[in-house]
């Protein structure tokens, strides 16, 4: 039997890998395509339903510089066919870096863990 | 039956209260006192467990300015015992004003909604 933490541990960490590499495809693949998702970028207004969703992530992958996250205190919970992953982005953006407080939350729909929610929000520098 | 729905953005909109009313008693009785808690304010760095996140509610209650909130855009939804609501926090603080994009996730315990992540994200003016 797999270990349902891991997998939505590494449901999460192919959320990151996605955002790297700018795929769409695998971002697609990793959300639930359905009206209540709900994306908030730092800084951005809420996004609510996959296609508004989707849309910010095409934008964001025009972006003149590739992303890079080192990700830092991975704190997971699991409740039923639902789990959420609390993370710290530490992001590099060619010349910037900044740190995010992001939560992630999945569903589990046929065996997957599907992202239905991710707030990004940014860290004041100390 | 009571709407579960209902019950859900009732406590939601409890949480404001207490937030505006500065009442560590309301707001902690709106929390689970676990471990597994989260809280992110607009540019802090994530509160883990029920202490931390306490003591941040006692810090924010020091404050000079008593906040206001203006709630627009409540969405919420439901699976099983746990439940979110997404809002727009339209935040009035003596002079300034801001808008704060906020995630509040709850866990049902013996028929009620307990608070387990709270994160908010503030909206860069357009």
């Amino acid at each position: 039997m797999p270990d349902l933490d891991d997998e939505l541990v590494a449901a999460n960490a192919a959320f990151y890998a996605a955002f790297e590499q700018r795929d769409l495809d695998a971002m697609s693949e990793l959300w639930l395509h359905e009206d209540h998702v709900v994306c908030t970028h730092p800084g951005w207004a809420s996004l609510h339903g996959w296609p508004a969703v989707s849309a910010s992530w095409f934008a964001l992958f025009q972006g003149d510089h590739p992303m890079q996250f080192i990700l830092t205190k991975v704190s997971s919970t699991i409740r039923g066919d639902l789990g959420w992953v609390t993370v710290d982005e530490n992001l590099i953006a060619g010349p910037q870096a900044q740190t995010v407080a992001a939560v992630n939350l999945f569903e589990r729909r046929d065996g997957a863990w599907k992202l239905v929610l991710h707030v990004g929000s940014g860290i004041a520098p100390g």
